[in-house]
């Protein structure tokens, strides 16, 4: 939470964070949205630590700085024009650009980068900083860095968001649901009231529209993965094909509300019509799984135990997982889950690799998704909730939606 | 174009581009689309001088792989769980890993890095990845870098997916005038059918609807400001105020297709039944101005002379401008214009306070959008088009719309 930051600081000796703000990313820039609140405004946060964050604004951008609640600081009191018309190159004038506004903001000693910014271009401007200010230290934490771990427990009104997202989200995948039912077999093809088929491409349009209608976009894509495809996990699937009875759909949708807003995610693994009784006792594997898991969330919990747990389930029931086998393309391939906010992904995991002795806290909000992978069968299964672990340590599901793989067609 | 960075590597003595493809970060890394032409995936792109492009990819991502193109090297050739095995620091044991990929791809000397990234991990990476590799360079180019500098010249095929972004970006503001024509006036308030107000969220809803039924996102937002914010260059309208008729209302927007793409950048300027004559008058001055200066575009000319003729004509009618005060708020205060392709604003533009020396060459696209803003009178105008300078030195406009300032309402 945003109240552990002065805490974090203070245990890395950390003096000063800068939050780079570029313009021209949108909103792909977590730890900076994390200050302005999705707010559409460039600029750069600093914190000094044991005060309140401040925000360097262009004059242009008032009206958005007003809405971030931050101390206010525009641009404007530093002249670019002057410094170029003293330093013709343009790198070493941005450089003192810089460092004018360190010197005159008292920003010094051990700082922090943080967001996101182009890899050359940031990296020639810190380095060419550093040079020119003495008793500057550029600390460049590389995991788990002070704003990610702050990011890492929500406060209940970023819960509330994220229930609100969660909602909207099981909408859009009730609306593709409810379009799938509207189509009719022929032979093992789903087909319309004309009689053509229904391809994935018509799915991933109204998955598009809803998400749009719902005010959320997907900017990652969204998985909707059948057969062959459903067994690589990353395959997003073919627009091109069209909707086949009777083979495994995994429907892996993670969407955020528009502006850097917070993420959902959660993946559902559809039949359409009926489902083999190979992908039944697949799904049902996984099912079991999940809700093995589930019931054993525990606050305070080390994450290794849930993925160790997830293995150990599956090998029993005579799948390979990658608690035994590495590297593994077939079973159990992946984690159990991971962190999710204001990125998909966030810094926090059930231990695939390597235990980093993360533990389940109050405060955490992060997916539960076990699958199992056999492409060279067609099948794919993967079901995927978000959780939340409350301050009183249970366990909420974010995903109000049902588990059923058979989507049964009007006869 | 992609053709050219041979050249420019010989040119800049650089020996391997690597670009960054981070998880996470959607489609926010314009260098990296460029060369996976917008496929869902992470990885890296190095590309060593004289030899095609390589792409190191998740073999959960092949099928995404296989769409780009590019030679691809699957990252399971090197072992993180080996090396993690042996190096149990995880920053070390990434550095081990990147050194590893290096020394293996033959990859060494002059290194410019490139795409985007998180700040702090990434200039982690680098620091001690040049610790430890020696013979290995890190060059951090502030800007104009080798890949913006290729991506500035866009290929006959580039122009033919920007031309249907623009034709797409022009089909929504052409809906919303029709969403405004079927408003009706009471007193200088828009109404609809049922007398309520109709308000600038109304149109953002509209507008959200209308770039998703086009397959369009805008990652960046829309500006729909009116009255004095439409006088503050950035201000992206009040959601919850009413459509006033006879104020000036700037629309500009600015998206791409879905999935990392091209952008189209254009701006109306907007008056709801009619124009009270101050308005007026400066809407002719701008429209004036973009006429002006779109007749005298001339391949290979100096941008410069452009963003002056504007100052020229501008100060020739009583506005001030930013080409003879500085700081300004009132009056011509930007540039002429910016370069557009993958990023919304490219490396490349008309000088508004330093002439970089950037000339109009065929194969660039660029905006041109003069406008006057007095935030005090509640009065900003701009007029933007995209344009292209084709292979023949001549000037096509990638924004085939109309620029009429009044919407007139049915009576």
């Amino acid at each position: 939470m945003k109240r552990d930051l002065d805490r974090l600081m203070a245990e890395r000796n950390i003096d000063a964070l800068v939050v780079e703000g570029p313009d021209g990313l949108g909103s792909a820039n977590p730890d900076f949205n994390y200050f302005v609140n999705g707010a559409a405004l460039t600029g750069t946060v600093i914190k000094k630590r044991g005060e309140p964050a401040m925000l360097l604004h262009s004059p242009w951008e008032q009206l958005q700085a007003e809405t971030t609640g931050l101390v206010l600081i525009p641009t404007s009191r530093w002249s670019l024009r002057d410094i170029l018309n003293e330093i013709p190159d343009r790198f070493q004038a941005y450089v003192e650009l810089r460092r004018r506004i360190f010197t005159d903001l008292d920003i010094g000693g051990r700082v922090g980068i943080y967001g996101t910014v182009r890899a050359g271009e940031h990296f020639a401007l810190l380095t060419g900083l550093a040079q020119k200010l003495t008793g500057l230290e550029i600390v460049a934490e590389f995991e788990k860095d002070i704003i990610s771990e702050a990011r890492l427990t929500k406060e209940p009104e970023e819960v509330e968001i994220m229930r609100r997202v969660g909602r909207k989200t099981c909408a859009v995948v009730q609306a593709v649901v409810d379009f799938i039912r509207t189509g009719h077999a022929d032979g093992d093809t789903l087909v319309d009231a004309s009689g053509a088929a229904i391809a994935i491409g018509h799915v991933k349009e109204l998955i598009r529209r809803e998400l749009a209608a719902q005010g959320l976009e997907a900017p990652q894509g969204t998985i909707f993965a059948q057969g062959r495809d459903a067994g690589l996990p990353h395959a997003t699937g073919d627009e091109a094909a069209p909707l086949i009875l009777g083979q495994a759909i995994v429907f892996d949708i993670f969407p955020r509300e528009l502006g850097g807003g917070y993420f959902h995610d959660m993946t559902r693994t559809f039949a359409i019509g009926y489902a083999p009784p190979q992908l039944q006792k697949i799904y049902d594997d996984v099912r079991g799984a999940f809700e093995h898991v589930v019931a054993e969330l525990e606050s305070g919990a080390p994450t290794k135990a849930y993925q160790d747990m997830t293995c150990k389930f599956f090998e029993a029931r005579g799948h390979e997982t990658i608690g035994s086998k590495y590297p593994i393309e077939e079973g159990y391939i992946h984690s159990l889950g991971h962190g999710i906010g204001l990125e998909i992904h966030e810094d926090f995991g059930f231990p695939s690799l390597q235990d980093r002795g993360e533990l389940l806290r109050p405060g955490a909000v992060f997916t539960i998704e076990p699958g199992l992978y056999y492409p060279n069968k067609g099948i794919g299964v993967r079901i995927e909730d978000t959780y939340y672990c409350t301050p009183d340590g249970s366990f909420e599901s974010l995903t109000p939606f049902p588990k059923d793989l058979v989507i049964p067609l009007k006869s």
